[in-house]
This record gives structure tokens, sequence and C-alpha cells, in this order.
């Protein structure tokens, strides 16, 4: 992160900074009548619904800024939250970011931040519309709060489940886990001698999965396109297992999922036994994947089969709440599944 | 803050503590469809615009847990973005809090926290609707996003000041950063000496501007009744100084406002002189005040006058751009306004 320039942000102060952040962005949404700028931003939202979801991310918690470039990290603190407006079959159209951020930041590393943070908001056509900046005492805070709309009757909740449906998967799952356990290995090799190179040779894909995820904007699309509503939907960002249990809890269902058809990718299946580890186990509890997870009535299955653009996956389906929840193994165990959540608080 | 019993966070784990903390929330607002429990909330604003703001508070920056209630802290976390909506002459329907703890923290503490959190929307007639709620490696983080509507016609912005246009503002600056100071002194006093006692004694005005301060929605809803859409608006948080210019830099405008005509309370007048400090600077520069500052036009200053309620004070008027933004001395010295904003990246 090192760069021939560098810029004290004690040389711009708070307001210089700001505008210095800002001064590139142009306004996409109609419904966006005011953006940074006063008190607060004016959204106009007539005759649709509006979506509003939040995520905090800070630094030792959530990403290690040895191994994360600040491009990649403004870029996923957007999209994670892109993926919570996708997950209720919505489109995202505005944001705020509010950063806690260390004196010793340069104004170069925050550029990084911004530039990701703005090709987030390119890409998936989001106005940026404020925020707050503050100086942090410790680790760099980034707070993202993302406001989408959708058509009343579009909206996907997570409590409509219904007992027979299908339940699906929009991609592989353990693979952002899997190189984030890569990543902390290297690390620590790195830290035991400062000459050794990070080793990540072939396994480029669970680390694009880990550094630069990606919401799953095509699938809201797709399900627009064959006009399929999910009766649940949610992102898998704990985890299968406790995303799942999200679901069931709230539609009041159980759940049998097979193991043979949870897709996991095959760099990830190799890096997982390098490592000695369960890739089952990643998939289940890994998180961080933001791949969509959803339930649809049997008749809607068909709907998929005719698009060969994405593929989607079937992984088990819904029962009475009295069934419970559980993982069908290949040798035809049930494992109940249980949910993960941070483990944190109990270290 | 030290209470007889203690549940570590751990025992509840991340959805127990969301259960926990959320499982009172009654919903207020017609507006607010789905509140907390899915990937986002649903918020339904047909045929007004809405508004949204959102403040980052860090311990260590924003505030001191030796000497700050969780409970206040909880209730000004809220208030403090409630004020920004009130800036814009709107009035807040929804919030989302995400919260970053450490893994210190009892159940206690954070029933203290969202006891101010409820208080505040229970007082302003708020629905909490989301968050995030994570660990932190260090200290507290608390990010409140606010959502309000109004009418469009009705919506104040900051650059709509006219040349001669009177400022005014809703009450006394200086108390809340002369309230820090005192809070300031006694905890390095008892920093010293275990066994001291903070002496407080005939401060509780300052403290409580510190410690809860509480926005100006009667300003707003007297503005409604007396008929007064101001030309500009914003709250003092940064400072007098700062949040004028604000005004004056948006409006392309200059300024004049009197030391005479800037109101202050008189125990922060005392309170500085004991600190041997100028509340003149206090008021300019303090920030934290949470009362609304305004430009009028001429004919609108007539309408306040029949009213006995609320006291608003005129402090000065807008000039050209070319004219500068100055306060005038009570010995008729002009001095330049500068603006502050937060001082902590050059220390």
């Amino acid at each position: 992160m090192s760069k021939a320039k560098r810029t004290e942000l004690g040389q711009l102060g708070e307001f210089g900074l700001i505008d210095h952040l800002t001064k590139s962005i142009k306004l996409k949404n109609a419904s966006t009548l005011k953006g940074v700028g006063d008190d607060a931003a004016v959204l106009d939202y007539n005759k649709k619904q509006m979506v509003v979801t939040t995520d905090l991310l800070l630094e030792g918690i959530h990403f290690d800024l040895t191994y994360t470039p600040l491009k990649h990290l403004g870029y996923k603190a957007v999209v994670v939250n892109l993926s919570d407006v996708y997950a209720m079959n919505a489109t995202p159209k505005q944001i705020t970011v509010s950063l806690g951020i260390s004196s010793k930041m340069s104004l170069e590393a925050m550029d990084q931040l911004y530039e990701g943070i703005y090709l987030a908001c390119d890409k998936f056509g989001v106005d940026l519309i404020g925020g707050d900046t503050t100086t942090s005492l410790t680790g760099l805070t980034i707070s993202v709060t993302a406001l989408g709309e959708a058509e009343a009757d579009k909206l996907t909740y997570r409590n409509q489940a219904s007992v027979n449906d299908l339940i699906c998967v929009s991609g592989d799952l353990g693979s952002a886990y899997m190189g984030l356990q890569l990543l902390e290995r290297e690390k620590k090799v790195f830290a035991g001698n400062s000459e050794a190179q990070p080793d990540f040779a072939g396994y480029d894909y669970p680390l694009e999965r880990q550094l630069k995820p990606e919401p799953r904007r095509d699938v809201v699309e797709l399900l627009e396109k064959i006009g399929v509503k999910p009766t649940s939907m949610i992102d898998v960002s704990d985890g299968l297992s406790s995303d799942l249990l999200h679901i069931c809890k709230q539609s009041d269902k159980g759940c049998r999922i097979y193991e043979d058809k949870i897709p996991i990718d095959h760099t990830t299946v190799s890096l997982s036994e390098e490592m000695n580890f369960n890739p089952m186990i990643a998939a289940l509890n890994g998180g961080e994947d933001y791949e969509l997870l959803f339930t649809i009535s049997l008749a809607d299955y068909e709907k998929f089969k005719t698009d060969n653009d994405l593929k989607i996956y079937a992984i088990g389906h819904i029962t009475e709440a009295s069934k419970g929840c559980y993982l069908v193994t290949s040798s035809d165990q049930e494992v109940e599944l249980k949910a993960q959540g941070w483990n944190h608080l109990k270290e």
C-alpha cells in the first residue's frame, strides 16, 4: 500500500477531505433529489416501496489491512449491502458511507478506498448520497447503509417458505471462507519470515471470492425475466446453515438439504484438502459467499431449466417445522444444521 | 456502570443478542412496512420526499465511557441524527443502529445503551428498523442512520439564503462544549487521586447540554404553526462558525453576526470564567449544541414575535459574498469567521 506520494489528511481538514472525496459524484437515479452536502440527502420514491439495510465493517474483525487492498475493501463494503438489497428482490439506488479513519492514513490510501466504493456505485447504478467522516483512535471503521426500491408485490421476505418448496442457491459455497484461511496462513508465514513470498499459486478463485465478492444482481434480473418470485430469499453472508435456518425459523418450517447437491468449487476442494479442512464445513458455516439462497414452488423450477445463462442449484426442500432442519450426507445420515453467527464474543 | 447482574454476551450469541435487543420494538409509523428481521427494512413513502442522514460515533473521539452514562450515550447517538432531519424541516420516521461492541461489554451495559436508544425513539416517534451488531477489537462504535419525510416544498436546504435575510438561532450556544471541558477537568482530577469526588456543583446545565442534547423538534413545529419556511437551515453540531459558513458557502453569500446578540447561558459564562476560557470562543467553535441555525426573510421575523412559547434569537444578517463572513464584536471590530471541523487529524 506504500506509494510515492503521501498527503497527510491533516493538510485538508474535515471539509476539505469531504470535498475531495465527493467532488466526482454524479447522481444516477431520478429518485435521488439531493445527495451529499446538506444535513440529509433527499429521496423521492413515488409509488414504490423502499428497502434499507446497513453493515458495519471493523478493522481486525471484518478485514485485515495486511492483505486486503483498500480498493477491494471499499468495493466489498458497498456490495455486501447491495447483496442485502438484492436478497429482498429489490434494486439498490442509494448508499451512505461513514468512515472512522486513523490520522496515520494518507489521502492516497483514502483515494484507493473510495476508488473501490465508486467502482461498486458505478457498476450497480447506485448513488452515494451522504455519510460521516471522522477520525478513529484505533482501526479503520466503515459503515454503509443502502436504500433500494421495488414494486410492493415483488419483495421477497424470509417468512413465506412453504412445505415442499425447493431450496435453491445461486452459486458455489465455502470459497470465500477458504480464501480467508489461505490469506491467514500466508500472513503467518510472512510474520515468521519477512523474506518469504506468499504462496497463492492456483488459488485465485477462493481469494477473489473473499476479497472481491459480487452481489447477484444477475439472479434478481433472471427472476424478473422468467417471471419467478421466490417464496423466500436471503443472501449467504453468515454461511448456508445460519442463513437457511433464518428462513426456516421465520417461515416456521423445517428443511432437508443434501450434501451431494451443495455446489463447491473444485479449486476450493483442492485448497481444503491441502489445508486439511473439510470443504463441506466451509460451505455450511463459512459465510461471505454472497450467493442468493431462496425457496421456490416446485412448479417454478421448470422455468429455470429453460434458461441456459445462469446455473441455479436445487439443494433440498422445505418440510414441516416438526421435522427439523437437517443435512442429509452422502452416506444417508442426517446431521442437524446449527446456526453459527459470530463467535468472537465467546473468545 | 457496575451492576449486580452481569451476563456475558457470549452466552447469547449474535442472534440471541439481536432478539433480546429488538423484541420490545413496536412500530409506530405507517410508512414502516417491515422493520428488523429481514435482509433490509421496507418503507413506503407515497407522495412525500424522504431525507436520509447518518452519524458515526467512536469511543475516545466522540464519547468517553469514563463519564458518559450508556443510557445517555444511546439517547445522544439517536438524537444527533434526528437533529439533522429536523434541520431539513422534515420529520424523522425511522432509524437503523449499527454497533461494534467489545466482548468485555455485558448484556446489562447493552441494555442501558438500548434504553437510551428506545427512549429517543419513543420521544420522537421514530421506528428502529434494523442495523448490524458486531464485535469490536477496540472501543465501542455506534453508527446511526435516520430517515425522515417532508412535503417537497417544505424542505430547507443550505443553499437558499438571500442578502438581507436575518440569521437566527434557536437557543444558547457553547454550553455543550463547556460541559465537556468540565467533564475532562474532573476526569483528570480523578485520575490523579481516585479518592477525589468530581465537583460539578452548579453546572447541571452545561453538563446536560453535553450529555443529553435535545433536538429542536419544537422549532420545526413552530415554523409550521406560524407559516414560516426558513430560506436555509442547519443544526449547530460543529459550532456556530463552521455551520454558518456552510450556509454562506452553499448560498454563495457573506454574513455579519454580532457578538452581543449571540445567546450564551449565564451558567456557561460562570463556568467559562472559572476555567479561564472565553465563552464566545465556546459559542463560535464549540459545537454539539444541536440548536437550529436558520435564515429567514425580514418579513417573516414579525411572525415569530407573536409567539411567546419559544424564543428565537436574531444574531445577524446575510450579505453579498464579496463582503465576507465576519463577527462584529461589542467594541465594533470585525473578526473573520473560520471553520473548525475536527482537528484530530492534525494532532
